[in-house]
């Protein structure tokens, strides 16, 4: 029959909701630090810096020329034109990488190549093109000053200087700083671990056969991808039946492994009470719903010091809330300071919202300019794999008028 | 003395530069196409897929709640009002997960939890908040459509509908797609095998002895933490000295082994003819000098057909030419549509450029509002670490102006 006795807890609905800011606010109060650790810069990029990175060289520590020409004391040419060219003697070749011991005289120039250091007491170079060299002759036909086409020492990166701040979340640029210094290590926090649960009854495995009643896993999935692409490392609990003995075994085996313990809800009947009064019986319930559309259903708590999440069962809220809550909550964790990309656009129809919830708005952009709400509903992963961003509507604001401009934040 | 004989060759310039469009276009003629690899879903985000995904199940396959409440026959409740409750026996309540063989008759209903299917005959859900349940009898309040608080098959995914086009590249939402169909495998593009050399012998590796003239490898690191990023699988070619010989080695080493071959140039007298001297030596070469600023001394052929790409020594330039050039080329090998994201923002001051070339120009982003250019250079790699994106300007654009709108590249 698939009936079962009549249960009262279904009515017991949500108490005040948690609005998004206090949410955060109380995740982030519970948020852990995770240690840092060594790693080569090859292995950083992603992950959040747990140093301040400060110069230990100049960059370039010797001066060096800018362009292929020719080095010389800019003194010599003061007097040089395309009219009245005057004519340098023409020592040598210096290619990069060379230690040169001879400095330059009065009225001796050295041909160089971009990148090559300047000899000692040259202090400019003549581009290649202002000059027209004869065996150990060089006519220069344009005047430089000091300084002129000579890359200085310390103009990249300045000895002492902090370039790279703690809480930097790196990019290939920022290695290519770390590289620059010639360093072979770097502190950065270590990936957040997540241990990740998916509960419900109904819930089958990839592959299982499909029967009557039951679904796919989808959340474990999604969060799972989203968890990797941020750099956490994901522990597998598996799935937990809805019981609380097969919960309660399953969060302690998160605690014990993980910085985080994240289920997504199975949308049984009362099913996140369930996971309620698990937090409450083994540490202590802090959140219990919150003001968000979609995402009410989310309940969050301590165990053992732990934070344990649990997500709403729709796809479309676990992974709108994984956007803002989750993403921000695993940045926090790893010390790092990096903003959301926003984007502006005008929104292609008029949208109403609810007073006193903020609400999660997936659209996609079309040429960059107009965004287009799509609304498949909370229970729809399509929802999110249509849109590439969402526009955040705050808990004050009643409607959105087509043609608005949002700043949409992208995935 | 560090002295070597005066060569001739410094002399040679570019000829015609290729302009960016047409260096991309003759890139993407000799672009490959990577097979395609079959993986499980959670190990396809952020690749490109190579099959059209076709749904084989309806999402949801069976109607279910999508409130808690009471499944009913809406034509019963028609009548309901605040006012004048209708009153239906409870028969039984229903879990998701469960298979259900007793339908509904008239009269009758079921409590219904989120997510739960709906027995048969029943169209619709009363809402908990609306009514009121006293043993086996359930007041109800409201009158409901056929189909209210109901998700109906397919709504999410129809049966048979391409749900994820080839040349998509996965996101966390995406991978949810694959798991509400119960996808064990997907079939992506494998990530593309770069083969990768810095050359130059005034280049350090991280870690050694600074001595006048040496300088640290920026380029391998910085083009290497771009690539991993961009799931690309990195081949090492190491260091080769500015020797004809040893360049050929290295690359006809990374043909053998990679899709692609990437050189990032010493900076040396005449070095990038040197690379261009063997492509000649080993294939044809295609483009040497681009009008793209920075970027110009970029060179490209092919080698046993498969193409051999120089970029230029300066960090900024070799990193810029990644973005611009690279980037492009990598997602073509992989068959990916992916678009770049842009953001609008104002510029703090006005910014000259050159007619004729192309210009890469970095700037930071203030407030999402404000771009900042950054000019340090193209031989410092801190331009590019300061910036957050950059903004292309066209190839007949001379000026930007203070305030004027520009559209940034996000990194």
């Amino acid at each position: 029959m698939g009936c079962v006795p009549i249960k009262q807890k279904m009515k017991t609905g949500f108490g005040r909701l948690a609005s998004l800011g206090e949410t955060k606010g109380i995740l982030f109060k519970h948020a852990p630090q995770v240690e840092s650790i060594e790693v080569s810069p090859g292995q950083a990029v992603g992950f959040v810096l747990a140093e301040d990175v400060r110069a230990e060289i100049d960059v370039p520590h010797f001066v060096k020329s800018a362009m292929d020409g020719y080095a010389v004391r800019a003194e010599d040419t003061f007097e040089a034109a395309d009219s009245r060219p005057i004519t340098l003697n023409l020592i040598g070749s210096i290619e990069p990488g060379v230690r040169l011991e001879r400095a330059i005289d009065r009225g001796e120039c050295f041909e160089i190549a971009t990148g090559a250091p300047l000899p000692q007491e040259a202090d400019a170079v003549v581009m290649v093109e202002y000059t027209e060299q004869k065996e150990s002759e060089v006519k220069i036909r344009r005047s430089v000053a000091p300084g002129a086409n000579v890359v200085g020492i310390g103009s990249d990166i300045k000895k002492g200087e902090v370039v790279l701040p703690e809480g930097m979340c790196l990019q290939p640029s920022h290695i290519g700083v770390l590289a620059a210094l010639g360093r072979e290590k770097v502190a950065v926090r270590r990936g957040v671990k997540v241990a990740l649960l998916s509960t419900g009854d109904e819930i089958l495995s990839p592959g299982e056969r499909l029967t009557p009643g039951k679904i796919y896993d989808i959340n474990y999935w999604t969060i799972e991808a989203a968890l990797r692409k941020d750099n956490c490392e994901v522990i597998s609990l598996g799935l937990a039946k809805d019981d609380i003995e097969s919960l309660k075994e399953k969060i302690l085996d998160g605690i014990k492994l993980a910085d985080l313990v994240l289920l997504s809800g199975g949308s049984s009947l009362g099913g996140s009470d369930l996971v309620g009064e698990v937090i409450k019986d083994l540490g202590e319930l802090l959140i219990h719903g919150i003001a968000v559309k979609p995402g009410k259903p989310t309940i969050a708590g301590t165990v053992q010091g732990k934070l344990v999440i649990g997500l709403p069962g729709y796809p479309m809220s676990a992974l709108s809330n994984y956007y803002i809550l989750l993403q921000p909550l695993i940045l926090k964790i790893m010390g790092g300071k990096k903003e959301p990309r926003y984007t502006e656009a005008k929104l292609s129809r008029k949208v109403a919202s609810t007073i006193g919830r903020f609400e999660f708005l997936p659209v996609r952009l079309q040429g960059g300019e107009r965004a287009l709400p799509i609304s498949k509903g909370s229970s729809a992963i399509t929802s999110l794999a249509l849109a590439n961003g969402f526009v955040e509507i705050g808990e004050n604001v009643e409607v959105l008028n087509k043609e608005e401009k949002v700043k949409v934040r992208l995935f």
